[in-house]
């Protein structure tokens, strides 16, 4: 292990670093969550770093995916070693060029961090539907299964595509691959290089479109000879698991890591058997170790080569014990009679003298979350008298019925192994102070590290939730921490918002960044809290981060206070050791900013340490109430919003049955929704000036949240309207004269941008941004706003017909209306 | 029958036929061979032609595929039924929006003829590829094996798709279906408006998009609620197999043809059985006729609803007695286990009772010909005691060596049905001419009738051959004529150029366009066409086509006379009737042209008839040579000349092993072949006047050929060169002062279109056209030209670095030269 280099890096890191040193050219299209792959190909050519040849890459950005796959053909046929990166609906792109890349026996390599398909709705996060859409190109297709898999595989995508002649698909889980940070061993150039096939790459190059002795290729060939050409390309397949499986060997042999197109885990004489690709696999490997200890016989094949899809290479590994096979999909085919890799191993088994049983099963699409506890219930349901085929796992389908019980979740880590959660805002800098814990962690002990960020989709203010883990042993665990040792809530409202505790371990230690006393801070607790507190023996923790942070001058800025208070309390490390760290990476985050914005952040870790414990009174134990989360409801609202929406909000969708959706099968959701979630996540927010206010709108214009609009009322809609609420005559059009203009702020939806006060071209600014706590009278203000229409259709006829005027923020005025008030910036309303 | 209304037509033609019915929107994007469907719904909607709902559709052209299947996903969210038609490459263009059509549950009909991917070498040819690399997509997938099958089925797409919220692929074969004339049933739109199901449609309208209510759609899914909303639309998939069945079945009462999911055809007790999709299926039925007379136990399963696929309905016509299965796919997916219907069909077979053996093979692709011989290969495997499993049928694959042997190719129509080739040049009027050929027969006769037309990619003076047949029967023969009862020779030269006789069946019928006598044709006839006319008592008759044709004035134009001539000698309709017939004909294509032009083709029917009958000595079956035709060869050609050229360019690049490609595996094809091919299919070429030239070398740059070149040589290389070739001084510039400037025409590889000519802006012209054979001399300055390039790179250095002249005609001009010789049209030379 001595002379191993380890690297804390997330997956897309792995992959570029391997991709980098085997490409010539790169042809790009960022797109999420493949993105970092190119920025770091694009990073390093830029600096200048080399490639396994000596020699710098060449990076060209073109217009979109085909536009890529398009370069890359063509780069592949000038003789330079190309690779892209790319995703969902990108990869699609690709396809047409695909078959002819693969079709001209092009050693291409595209990593993909693959990820799901926009369908019923667009979704960014990560399933195999993506790459199973290119299963047919002619790609061959490699499947790593965790960051160091990157790092140890990937080479063999670039070496045996270059001996081969079989352009390569190498792919791993979005997000939970491609962005989980983990501390892995890094790929060493020197190493990989002497494992190039120089003989042919020689050829290749040789091969290359050359003026110097011209050939004709991208012909097109008619019925006489199509068939022929096509088959002629057999042998390439062939000969490919071998050729795939040699440099799995190679790497197995520099790494200490065993690698082959198909590897086993589990039990020698294992009766019952998953099949598998990508993150899940190390799950299922803590199952098994787990299971097995007590006596179980299962089994475990991941599938590293999918394509060419080896059925010796698949037999070679399968016990002769084997009773029952369950092979799980990451996507999902509807109206095909079972997922792509159920499909192959089907028929693998064909002609087989034994036949086990044969089932799948369909988990994790969109990244949703794949735990042990759900490997428990696959295995569970391979074993029953019955088990379900074509089964879903992850879900209650309370619809079709098909998906499996799940049991509660469970904790299978090696001892020793450290689990925490912290729960911050988005851009308050909680994940960049884990990012920085866990580099911390990795570089100055032996331990093992991983980090994962969970986000909304709201981003600046949104919700975010770090999950970090540390442990002597490599970390096999893609999923989300389920069972925390610790868990740190940085923004004071969220015990009423999320379900902060859930899973806490007995004996855990929770972290509350309290703006109250002790006491006060027991009376602001909600009753779950306190139960589950009280119920599991919880070591509770406070600090005031946000009064400290005021107090040594840097705002609103908690993290590093707060990432000390965890150093502090969950001893990972000596905290002497994280302290000095912690102030390195401050050096080094704010250097250039000068000795005081670094003595302030030198100042916020000394004082992360003032902790107080919370001592939690026995008697919260029988507090009258669940240790479960409630959700805010209110009868009055639609049901969509009490059911769906605010389970969602809560980050608690995950809870939702499929039933949940039945009256929005088609991906439909219902308008305005917004109008139930108020965010109230400014600190500042327009205050409008009525006197100084030109009318002009433009305010409006540039609001990225429509949170602010402008309105006109009447005499009579004036009266109704709340007390104090300032307008002005309208001052055009003649047609609108005597009525009153206003400029309406929702401070509950505005983010505090400031683009309306910044835009504003009066002589005296008509916004100015003013604290949200001042501003709060306003949210009635667009309450009016709200209730006054009765609904829009009545509405938008009036004015469509009277030609008259638009009152209502929500209403979308009608072409004459629009022409009266918009002038100069017509979307102003038409966003409404 | 009597009420039936049949339409002479192509499967593009009943399709658009249906799918004008029921679309309101067609959003179109046309690509071979999917084009006619698109034309044919501009062309109706142009005309204001309604459809079902009494309507007009409206026909929106996009800029590309992708923006076609982006305007349907749009148009049918906004509550209008909406189609498009393609094919290959423009499908895949499409599949990132038919994810979104699906998964938003919108009643989208695709109508697609299958064509192959471009791979090795792009194909405009007919298979499976591209609708097999939509199979995961969601979409439901409609096959159709004929003409009338379209007929009857597309309408099915539409109204399952209305009723159960899943779009429709519906796809047969490209050009063997998409361009078969057939006399055909035509659907009739009021017994089908009675099938739509209204509440359904009125539901869909009521979800459209619309401002009075608006709904949010084409949202963004995270992990937490991706997953259940995918599930939900399980239901959908569920229902749709007998939403499809049910109105398969109401399709089956108003057509008396049997429709179903899957239907099956064969001996009730089969053991051997067939599943395939596609025209194919026609050619499987008429073999089994064959063969269960015989005895045998033979079936077929015709897949017409693949995907929902419905292991149900699969099995609901499966005979129990089945032992054997083979299944046929069309497509090919290097590097899988099997191709995508085989793994299907083996899965269904999964946990069934009794467990047949099951096997794939693959055929037909890129419109490979499939034939009865062919299908009974894979009966007789399917019966062999260790069937071959993964292979290929159609082809010799002396590499892989998956290819089953063929036996000879039979004939097993039923009685009466008559056979016919016509052997023409591209744009002789032959192909026309066989076009009215069948609409006379069809619609005079009870008879149906059969078309396809065969080409090389030469369009303009290429091969073409017609294959025709009619019988009492509907025509199950979707494959060429291989055992012609008839064949005609339309162009003299091509029985030393082609294999035309080959399959014709003993005493059957040749007409030959001979410009000579009886006794000198006899001279000019090859050895082994007179060993083949005489062992198989061939009827042999010749017309001097081309002499009448100059006489009555029409000039080159024969296929009128030959029209007659065939109708003359087969009898397949009354001699009288067929000549009334034949001018009403002409009346409709030359009417306008005035009565000179009608009379001129009013003589060449009634002088077709002079027709002389050969007799046929009956020594020549003993001439000492075989009756294979032969190629041409030279020892001193390359190897890919004599080997794989020469075989494809005569027709017979179906004969070529998969090994004759042995060499240019990745679709590389050496580079000038066509100085191998020199094909003289010019009347006219253009002479050129070296006094008239003024050098600016504009002929050259319009020459689509590039048969036109400008040359430019030194003394020394003027005197090498054949006596008598003509030159001027050139003109420009001062570096060129004192060498010799030279206009060369390749009279060989011109077409003579007359470009050249046309474009010609000297004073007085220096290029006039003239007959062909007034230029022969010209061959060979040109082949001075070729000769004296000992190869370029030498050539491109010595201009490169002297900055002097460009000699050779081959040679691209290195840039210097390019400069100085080819102002003003650079292109000219480039690319030589």
């Amino acid at each position: 292990m001595a002379e191993k280099k380890f690297l804390t890096c997330d997956g897309n890191q792995a992959a570029a670093h391997v991709a980098y040193m085997f490409s010539e050219v790169a042809a790009i299209y960022p797109i999420t969550p493949s993105s970092p792959m190119a920025e770091y190909i694009d990073e390093w050519a830029a600096k200048g770093q080399k490639n396994i040849f000596g020699e710098t890459v060449k990076v060209v950005e073109m217009q979109s995916e085909a536009g890529a796959a398009g370069a890359v053909h063509g780069s592949l046929q000038a003789g330079a070693l190309t690779t892209t990166y790319t995703a969902s609906q990108g990869l699609l792109l690709m396809i047409p060029n695909m078959y002819k890349i693969a079709g001209e026996l092009l050693p291409g390599v595209f990593h993909v961090s693959a990820r799901a398909l926009a369908a019923q709705a667009l979704s960014i996060f990560g399933d195999h539907a993506d790459v199973m859409a290119c299963r047919q190109t002619g790609f061959a297709m490699l499947a790593t299964s965790s960051v160091q898999e990157i790092m140890d595989l990937a080479p063999v995508a670039h070496l045996a595509a270059i001996e081969g002649r079989v352009p390569f698909v190498h792919f791993f889980d979005g997000f939970r691959t491609s962005h989980e940070i983990q501390k892995v061993e890094a790929a060493d150039m020197e190493k990989l290089r002497k494992l190039v096939n120089q003989k042919a790459l020689k050829e290749y190059r040789d091969r290359a479109l050359n003026p110097e002795h011209p050939v004709t290729r991208g012909t097109a060939q008619n019925p006489d000879i199509y068939f022929q050409t096509r088959e002629l390309q057999n042998k390439y397949y062939d000969a490919l698991p071998d050729i795939v499986a040699k440099y799995m060997k190679q790497m197995s042999r520099i790494t200490g890591r065993q690698y082959a197109p198909f590897v086993y885990y589990g039990a020698k004489d294992a009766t019952d058997i998953i099949i598998a690709m990508g993150s899940i696999n190390d799950v299922i490997k803590t199952v098994i170790d787990k299971e097995n200890k007590a006596g179980k016989k299962l089994g475990l094949i991941t599938v590293h080569l999918y394509r060419p899809f080896s059925v010796k290479y698949l037999m070679d590994v399968m016990p002769k014990t084997v009773k029952r096979i369950c092979v799980l999909d990451r996507t999902k085919e509807p109206g095909a009679n079972g997922d792509p890799l159920y499909l192959d191993v089907v028929e693998a088994f064909k002609d087989a003298k034994k036949q086990p049983m044969i089932i799948g099963g369909r988990y994790g699409l969109s990244s949703k979350d794949t735990t042990p506890a759900q490997v428990l219930a696959v295995y569970k349901n391979l074993a029953a008298e019955k088990p379900m085929n074509q089964f879903t796992v992850g879900i209650k389908d309370d619809v079709t019925r098909r998906s499996l019980k799940v049991g509660k979740e469970i904790s299978i880590l090696p001892k020793g192994t450290f689990e925490a959660k912290f729960y911050g805002l988005g851009a308050d800098g909680t994940v960049g102070a884990n990012k920085n814990s866990i580099k911390i962690i990795g570089d100055n002990t032996n331990k093992y590290s991983q980090a994962y960020f969970d986000y909304d989709s709201k981003k600046s203010g949104g919700y975010t939730c770090s999950h970090l883990r540390f442990g002597d042993q490599p970390i096999l665990a893609p999923y989300l921490v389920g069972t925390p040792d610790f868990v740190a809530v940085h923004v004071p409202s969220y015990l009423r918002k999320y379900d902060c505790l859930r899973g806490l371990k007995k004996n855990g230690t929770f972290l509350y960044n309290s703006p109250w006393s002790v006491a006060e801070t027991k009376k602001h607790l909600p009753d779950y809290v306190k139960k589950y507190l009280a119920l599991n023996n919880i070591n509770m923790y406070i600090i005031d981060a946000t009064k400290i942070a005021a107090e040594i001058g840097l705002g609103n800025r908690t993290n590093t206070i707060l990432q000390s208070a965890f150093f502090k309390i969950s001893g990972v490390i000596p905290y002497d050791l994280a302290v000095e760290q912690m102030k390195k990476f401050i050096v080094k985050s704010y250097g250039k900013k000068g000795e005081d914005v670094v003595n302030m952040n030198y100042a916020a870790v000394d004082r992360g340490g003032e902790i107080t414990k919370v001592e939690i009174p026995a008697e919260w134990a029988k507090l009258d109430c669940t240790t479960d989360f409630v959700f805010e409801h209110n009868d009055a609202d639609p049901e969509f919003i009490n059911k769906v929406m605010r389970p969602m909000v809560a980050q608690c969708g995950n809870d939702l049955p499929v039933s949940a959706f039945k009256d929005i099968v088609d991906g439909t959701f219902p308008a305005g929704t917004t109008a139930y979630e108020k965010r109230g996540v400014a600190t500042v927010v327009p205050e409008w000036n009525s006197k100084n206010c030109i009318q002009c709108n433009q305010c409006s214009l540039v609001c990225p949240h429509a949170a602010i609009r402008p309105v006109v009322m009447t005499d009579a809609e004036l009266k109704k309207a709340p007390k104090g609420m300032a307008t002005a005559d309208m001052k055009m059009p003649k047609e609108m004269a005597g009525m009153h203009f206003r400029m309406q702020v929702s401070v509950m939806d505005c983010t505090g941008c400031g683009n309306c006060a910044d835009v504003c071209p009066a002589k005296e600014k008509a916004l100015v941004m003013k604290p949200l706590e001042s501003q709060l009278d306003e949210a009635k203000n667009w309450e009016y706003g709200q209730k006054k229409v009765t609904y829009k259709d009545e509405l938008i006829d009036k004015y469509a017909n009277s030609h008259s005027r638009c009152s209502s923020s929500r209403v979308p005025a009608p072409a004459a209306a629009r022409r009266l008030i918009s002038r100069p910036s017509p979307n102003s309303l038409v966003r409404a």
